[in-house]
């Protein structure tokens, strides 16, 4: 590693979040920091990307040695903006994603693009996507900034397997209320969906897609044990959705002709 | 099941899609069919749902017996309201999500709306996403359809194993030039990406995300092998992206204080 590693921000909420302040704040520790973010919130956009429009990537400030860019693009994109036309393919050490202003806990990894700009990222470095308990705009960060930091140089300092990245999440409320550290595997929960119909002042019918996780799995080792045990949840993430332990069973489909 | 099975057609390249139709031919030949797809080209968001903006949901036809509804949602949120809105909770037998224009294989599924609805399908039902390897909006898709009508009636009669859904990549061509069908894994494979610069007319940059795929596996029970073989590539696809490999080597981490 180099004496001042280069770390790329990047988040979901947008370049307004004070999840991403936060979040500067840990990075700024550490190292040369520059921040590419969505132009307005992009939450649950997952792994998107945009290829049939065009994007668009500007610096709108310089602060405190930190570049911020902001674009059209989702968090993903803002992953591939920040490594080929911000940072011309300099060798990135650390991609910090977040800090989300909520939590991408169990399934929810799939839906968040918090963790997908984190899985993008891990193709290529060391990556970490961050999340707090807690949707409010005016979040209390100190807690997520405090562990922020001491996991972050844990990572920098002993790196990660290749193309595995973190989904760090950290429950609500004082330092001193968090119990330790988990590595934890994803639990066994889904979202039970909701749509609430409304009508618009012409008479159309619109829906708002809303609902909450059940979760089906009381284990001490997933992700939801520990996090309503006041455990901060590290879960090592990767990108293989092969069902491996039901190749077999299906090969009777090999036969069809 | 039933005499007469119920299945939900959802797409990620939107309502007029060549590759729509032929999926309707494909799930008319077993049962009841509704189609609920976006209202526009989607493709490349992957698990995105939408929640911070109302959704809207029409017929805007009836032909054959099927009903095609459309959405200004996300191919995920398709199969949501195909769930409550338009099928009210009844039992689905089978979500089919394409026929998509242009390859799901290897590391594609992550970036994949065909894929993102068919896994989002197979938490309450069985759902297979077809793909053809041929982006062309003429596509011709008689060797796909001829294929898709054989696994999809085995997956009726046989089932598959819970929270599981297929990843069904069918290669460019002739029925006669189809090997067989194989089950396979996910290929080590990532799009290596580059952003095309252009300067608009307003004397401002803009980027076309574009790229290729690179395979770095060569193993005979991967998808790449199977597909540049002329075989079927049948994906048995899950959504638990812990890596769970790497969970002890990470425990090092529940030390930090």
């Amino acid at each position: 590693m180099k004496d001042k590693p280069l770390i790329l921000v990047v988040n979901d909420d947008g370049y307004e979040a004070k999840g991403l302040e936060a979040m500067v704040e840990i990075a700024r520790e550490f190292g040369e920091v520059v921040v590419v973010t969505p132009d307005k919130p992009r939450s649950g956009v997952g792994h998107a990307i945009t290829f049939k429009s065009p994007l668009r990537v500007h610096q709108y400030k310089v602060k405190d040695g930190v570049q911020y860019w902001r674009t059209n693009g989702t968090p993903v994109d803002c992953v591939k903006l920040g490594q080929k036309v911000v940072l011309k393919d300099r060798h990135i050490d650390l991609v910090l994603s977040g800090i989300n202003h909520g939590s991408n806990s169990s399934v929810s990894v799939i839906y968040s693009g918090t963790m997908g700009a984190a899985i993008e990222a891990s193709f290529e470095s060391p990556a970490i996507g961050l999340s707090l308990l807690d949707y409010n705009l005016d979040a209390d960060f100190t807690t997520a900034i405090h562990f922020g930091k001491k996991i972050v140089a844990e990572v920098l300092e002993k790196g990660l397997p290749p193309r595995i990245c973190l989904n760090v999440n950290i429950p609500k409320g004082s330092i001193e209320e968090i119990k330790g550290i988990r590595i934890t595997r994803q639990a066994e929960a889904y979202w039970h969906e909701e749509l609430i119909e409304s009508t618009d002042p012409f008479g159309e019918k619109y829906y708002w897609l809303t609902g909450h996780l059940e979760n089906l799995d009381d284990h001490e080792d997933c992700c939801e044990w520990a996090l309503q045990h006041h455990y901060i949840s590290i879960q090592p993430v990767q990108y293989d959705l092969t069902a491996h332990r039901y190749m077999n069973n299906l090969k009777f489909l090999e036969n069809v002709r």
